[in-house]
């Protein structure tokens, strides 16, 4: 899959810089730079596992000013697992890219992503983090989001740009996924950029509203990681009016941020370790919006489901089973299952269509929709199959 | 692997038979019934999944009495989500394999494995159990165990012989697994015949305490099935004292049927689709042992642990995760972890080990202890890697 390069279009006065430190091996660009030329209000997301990378710790400090400068980023090392040594690295990183322009270190948020418990070659590092600083402007958003890439298959980066006022503005996020995505965010990065001049209430607001309908909805496997970040830095480079919580343009502001975060997220599950088939799984006419998204998310994790739409299978007991082990208000006799717009079970019972059902399940896109019966909540998720490649890729990761 | 046909005993005052009905394809005994000379007392656990197939809760209803005569029991067709048709049929192998000798329908269980979603093909089934039920006494528990098989790849049987006063009893217990099995059994289906004289509360309690250490605590891929049922039938012939719950003998007939479903259980494990090798997950000094048992499930049901290990990669990063994403108490710089006795983590850090750990994960068996020294909660989980081979088996399963 290959993202037209074209289309993307970044805001104004934001520099990239991307180097190779071999931090994982020799051979990839895996450390990477983002940089605004003026004071960015910030919000920020992370991981809820409590097992937290240092410079997740980092970064959660640095959030509560809401300002910054620039991120640093690498990928190969997640620097999670690595105590007091973790730290002082990822204090290091900020420091040292912090030389740049005389920013400050506390301006400089750090990310990780890669693998568990080995500590950072910093030794390595530490020289290239000069070449990165010094190259800001030679390398596109495009570049880093490359650099960002772990079992990624492909770069992700979208971009959305809104009239606010008579003003026009940029969003442009980029992101890496692939495995362990799972409600609340995944080992996931995302960068986004903008230029919109916004209040740090407002930002807040819209980042929470978007990633609780995108990034907060996928799943790949069910793991969720130690590095989960979500950044976004607004420079005011455009000059609009500023975006409050209660202004016009807040709403146009939330509504692309929240387009660009599904199709992110849409991308990552897209790119899920092994998939071949991208799933989306409806709940609805639940008891509640919480009783859909739980029981959709049963769904989506199944073994059995995943394992079945690889092969073609319209196995829909296999759904019926997770609605039941989901905890839900569930009457068997009143549901509905359809895949791909056809229904296959009736009030709980098959209509006897399992076999064209199989042919439907070829797709690339698979639509799966349970109808409850029982109330107004409704949800969706997005997944993967799970296929031979997932296990080859995560048998063989680190070797 | 097989078993040694010459170790397992049966006890007296039971008679088997199996036959073919071809109810997912010819070519295999796939219809069986365990009969009882004497009326039983009996005992049954069933699956807590909302999604209850027809004969699980016809089940339900008749374990209250707390005697029987026989199961009947079919694999290939699970019997669920069949709606009304599916409790009549249920309803109708019950009776038709009561006209053996003079039973009655209401000392009939009935049990089904297989494919959820599609009617029993009660054509092919009526016929055949006239067939066996005069076959009665021509098989023996081993061909049961080889007709109730699924994905199974080899038949599953245990027995245990204990003294109670100056009797001799005998335990024997049979089992199918495979897929889907997580906390609260499976698409398990578990017999277990004595001819120990025992009173229905201490059966009851003897079963509860048995599946709680064994079967509940063994995880495959986090799904759990409509059809899960563990039967006890106790007829009695070896005219023991009485057993119940005060008595002396109680203590020795819980802890035999409690290594034998233990046994059972690590059976079910072993020959967990596609697995390689079976894994130990201990989690020591938690909080709690609620805690220890949600931490040591979170890592036995993380793809990433099951496929890292699968690829003998001691990426105890994984472990952590897992950890910190099951919600119990935790302090990641306490945590020790250890993979077959070697400790790959100290304090939460690295101890530098990982190659020689990678090693060690060629055994067949694998021990995983995470000391959390917050406590004094324990708790021991059994399941397997993850391999290629379970997603070929669960992808195909129907075709």
């Amino acid at each position: 899959m290959s993202i037209d390069k074209e289309t993307v279009t970044v805001p104004r006065g934001f520099l990239f810089s991307t180097v190779e430190a071999a931090i994982k091996k020799p051979g990839r660009k895996d450390l990477a730079m983002i940089y605004s030329e003026h004071e960015s209000v910030m919000a920020g997301m992370f991981t809820t596992n409590s097992v937290k990378a240092a410079p997740v710790r980092l970064d959660m400090k640095l959030i509560g000013k809401g300002t910054g400068r620039a991120v640093i980023v690498n990928s190969g090392n997640a620097n999670a697992c690595t105590g007091a040594q973790g730290m002082k690295d990822a204090v290091e990183m900020g420091k040292l890219a912090a030389k740049v322009k005389g920013i400050k270190a506390d301006e400089v948020y750090v990310c990780s992503t890669g693998v568990i418990g080995t500590p950072l070659p910093m030794g390595r590092i530490r020289p290239q983090i000069d070449v990165l600083v010094d190259g800001l402007g030679n390398a596109t958003m495009d570049d880093v989001a490359a650099a960002i890439m772990t079992t990624d298959t492909f770069p992700k980066i979208v971009a959305k740009r809104k009239k606010i006022g008579n003003k026009m503005i940029t969003i442009t996020g980029i992101c890496k996924g692939a495995g362990m995505i799972q409600p609340n965010m995944a080992t996931m990065l995302s960068f986004i950029v903008t230029d919109a001049v916004i209040d740090k209430p407002a930002l807040d607001a819209a980042l929470r509203q978007a990633v609780g309908r995108s990034f907060n909805r996928i799943t790949i496997d069910g793991d969720m990681s130690t590095n989960d970040t979500v950044l976004i830095m607004a420079n005011g480079a455009a000059g609009n009016e500023t975006i409050k919580m209660k202004s016009k343009g807040y709403e146009i502001f939330e509504g692309a941020l929240t387009e660009l975060a599904y199709e992110l997220s849409e991308l990552i599950v897209r790119d899920g370790e092994g998939a071949t088939k991208l799933v989306e799984v409806e709940v609805k006419n639940a008891k509640s919006e919480r009783d859909a998204e739980k029981g959709a998310f049963a769904i989506a994790n199944s073994l059995l489901v995943k394992t079945a739409i690889y092969g073609n299978d319209a196995n829909w007991g296999r759904l019926m089973a997770a609605l039941g082990y989901s905890g839900i208000a569930l009457k068997e006799e009143k549901t509905d299952i359809y895949l791909n717009g056809l229904q296959v079970a009736r009030n709980g019972i098959t209509t006897g269509v399992d076999k064209e059902a199989n042919g439907r399940l070829k797709d690339k896109r698979i639509k799966i929709v349970a109808d409850l019966h029982l109330g107004k909540g409704n949800a969706k998720v997005l997944t993967c199959d799970l296929t031979e490649g997932y296990v080859k890729i995560n048998a063989e990761y680190r070797t």
